[in-house]
């Protein structure tokens, strides 16, 4: 049957079980969201709780590191870039971890983090952040212990960043953030003051749900996201879940009032499925086949979302597409006033409705407080203030209300610090990647003009998605593009595109690099 | 918290984590019937087999049967008719069944039967039985050694039959069938030589599916099918599937050109739902969340396809409501042209497309038959000539084609012998249920005539559903009924209610009852 050396085989089996289980659990969370019928609610949360327990012993069980002792003997005899190499390496990088946080606190953090969200989420409806800050210092200090429990050499940081992106450090993000902001602020406002207006009432009138969904997934699909081994339905949180490499959904949520928000919202999730179902179906059933990280998850959401989806030669080809559905509402609309307004850029208060020049501004505000939050340089009580200055500093903008303010987000509710900066990181990545597969092939951005994807996709199936999670990330990067992270190309795209939209020249250093 | 004695807190919470388990793979299934792209079969497979055999093994464990005999010192200080009671009964009894079959045997017969069922598949297509005889063989086989490894008192069959039927011997039901047949073959008979010919063309015509689906659930929901707690989804072959009480889900499948398929598969899988949604919730998580035995679930899905849903008042009532639907098709179709249509009576060959006299007669030829495998008085390249045979007898007509005789049924292909009986059971419990329900609240039939169903819906609550698997189904129905299981009453119900639509009487014995 296999030549494979008995402990390794072992181990498999064993992650194997763990990973039938975890695919269990994400089926049973993709259900709860599209279609299980509100009185489901209180069984399907102790039906997840099994399920991530059982997964959860089976993997630290002491079986597993004797497995794991016994597949390290044999690692001088595999080849490092084999499957089997980098299952020992990763279960070994993941064992270390888990291992480090006393299962009590594990239980207990989850059951704080599952009660502090459902008063984050009172507290922003009623823009009540006082009735909030007790479950926020308690998440802070769950935060401050996880990463006491994993250790790091730097910061604290370190410790969260690692757990959505590995061997990520705190330093590298600042380098790259501070370089952004340095370029992207007065970019901001040279756009308000200086650009050429962009009116996007095109984008507000009425479209039917339907029509948008038919032209989303057909565009999805030309980019190459395979609805044999997926499907999309509409979800209150638009996401994408993967069971394995056959099995990789997506979801949006339509507003009959925007275009673009379920449009968009398909591309991006789209981007994140075709990831998880380029991976080698070889990694089915180890725990490497998915992403490598959030940041190269979203550099691939982003790409198709941004860097192909809001590019000219794209709405150059598609928007007669989008016409045929949408006759009277388009009627008269050239490709130059639809581009223009699906790329508008406005200083706002919320991310996740954040064009891509400001989208960054948002993430910084959060790193910089989250690492404050960290140090206790800032106190739960003295975030309201802070995030506002932050905003009125980086955006020229200040909220009105906490809850269009630092109640915005779900993710301190639940105890996610450290995950906010793979957003930024992922749209940075999003570029090196794209400049390096049309340095290898030149004719990707005619293609999209052509509403062709096929080279892009097997550029990213063969550099990106078909590793999932068999190195770190900065090795798939590096492999990729045979650079180390940089913000460069990204700040070139952003002055070359939004400068063109904007009329705006010499607002910064302009990098030679293709763009669609 | 809790005053329970401390094994039987322990026996739950190891009851808790099967439970979770089941309800797991459950959805699952569910999934794969309704949405799951094909893509995904591969995976969902194996994720299925991992989940059962964790709640196989998590129930044959020696700590399940150190925590029963714990509980069992205890028993006698339980009130017998107490969940905590029931629980360790049921348990016992269960977990004595799972360990007498040795897990390699359970695996290898999973297995066979998982192939069996595809050469079936591809027999049937093809209308070769002798392709398919071999595994035929093969899972006769399976079910003879399965009877061997359970044990039983007087015939194999009845250990098969236990494990669909608790604690029901074939003696039983051959009493009971012996009784049916002899009545009903006459009937069938007289209803083709001398009855009143219906007419039910007007069933025949194109009914979008839409206006199918929105019109029986509207019904199912009029019976009581909690749609905060269920939903409606289309699949290939409907079932009804809970998940606990508060998530019971429903599916069917539409033909345009027939009204009957879908409108009657939604009353009658709703019937499986509301007896589920019915138990107690205090029994969720325990293994006793659903209901008795087949024949009771049969009992409860037939009494609202047939009892309720094809009797003259629910049309009378419900006409109006579905010509609304159907406006053209059903213009100028009265009361009585409808009902007679929606009763037809007509021997045919295929068993779940048969109405309401003639589908018993399609379950006693395979109770004989499958009594008669068990004993090797019929071997299986004789069962095409022994079931056309027993056709004629029964029915009067002859299979022209094995894919329409021997071949049409899936369950023996995966080895489950013993179910067959079940489906009659329930029909012969439904009407036992219904007229007990009518003695208590002889306002009953009176209701359905208004669209009301509440009363009989809360004497099945309060006499069938809340008791879940608490009690043997032979203990419900006397609870339930003051009586053994008997088919009188059902006979009784036959002869009134086609005797009238075919003009015929005095063709048999007609005991007083209500009937709608």
């Amino acid at each position: 049957m296999t030549e494979r050396p008995e402990p390794i085989q072992a181990l498999r089996d064993q992650l194997a079980v763990i990973s039938d289980l975890r695919a269990a659990a994400s089926v049973l969370q993709w259900d709860q969201q599209t279609y299980m019928p509100p009185g489901g609610g209180g069984g399907r949360a102790l039906q997840l709780a099994t399920l991530t327990r059982l997964a959860h012993e089976a993997f630290i069980a002491p079986r597993t590191a004797e497995l794991l002792d016994a597949c390290e003997r044999l690692a001088a005899t595999l080849d490092p870039d084999s499957d089997d190499a980098a299952i020992v390496r990763m279960t070994r990088r993941d064992y270390d971890r888990l291992t480090r946080l006393p299962a009590d606190f594990v239980a207990e953090r989850a059951r704080e983090a599952s009660l502090s969200t459902e008063v984050w989420k009172e507290a922003r409806k009623r823009n009540d952040f006082a009735a909030y800050r007790p479950s926020l210092e308690k998440m802070a200090d769950f935060a401050r212990r996880t990463a006491e429990y994993l250790g790091y050499r730097e910061h604290a940081y370190d410790a969260l960043l690692d757990l959505y992106e590995p061997d990520m450090t705190a330093r590298e993000v600042d380098v790259v953030f501070a370089r952004l902001r340095e370029v992207t602020v007065p970019f901001v406002q040279a756009i308000a003051t200086r650009g050429r207006p962009v009116d996007d009432a095109v984008l507000h009138q009425d479209f039917p749900e339907d029509a948008q969904a038919a032209f989303g997934l057909a565009v999805a699909q030309a980019f190459g996201y395979d609805l044999s081994r997926g499907r999309l339905d509409v979800s209150a949180h638009p996401f994408a879940s993967g069971f394995g490499t056959g099995d990789v959904r997506i979801t949006t949520r339509y507003t009959r009032g925007n275009l673009t928000e379920a449009v968009f919202g398909i591309f991006h999730e789209a981007g994140h499925a075709m990831y998880e179902q380029g991976v080698a179906p070889e990694l089915d059933r180890t725990l490497l086949a998915r992403g490598a990280s959030y940041a190269l998850h979203e550099s691939q959401s982003r790409m198709w979302e941004n860097v192909v989806g809001r590019s000219r030669p794209f709405w150059e080809h598609y928007l007669p597409a989008l016409r045929a559905h949408f006759p009277e509402q388009l009627a008269g609309v050239g490709v130059d006033t639809f581009y223009r307004a699906v790329n508008k850029v406005l200083p706002s208060l919320i991310r996740t409705s954040a064009d891509e020049v400001t989208y960054n501004l948002h993430i910084m505000l959060r790193f910089d407080l989250e690492k404050a939050l960290l140090e206790g340089t800032v106190r739960p009580a003295e975030l309201p203030e802070a995030w506002n200055a932050k905003m009125e500093e980086y955006l020229g903008v200040r909220p009105p209300t906490d809850a269009d303010g630092v109640l915005q987000d779900i993710h301190w509710s639940g105890g996610a610090l450290g995950y906010f900066p793979t957003y930024t990181l992922g749209n940075v990545i999003s570029v090196q990647l794209y400049e390096a597969a049309t340095a290898a092939h030149p004719a990707i951005p005619e293609e999209i003009g052509r509403g062709e994807f096929s080279t892009l996709l097997g550029w990213l199936r063969q550099h990106v998605h078909r590793h999932g999670r068999k190195f770190l990330p900065r090795e798939i990067l590096q492999r990729a593009t045979g650079q180390a992270l940089t913000p460069e190309p990204y700040l070139g795209y952003l002055q070359r595109k939004f400068g063109e939209i904007y009329g705006l020249s010499g607002t910064g250093a302009v990098r030679t690099a293709a763009a669609p």
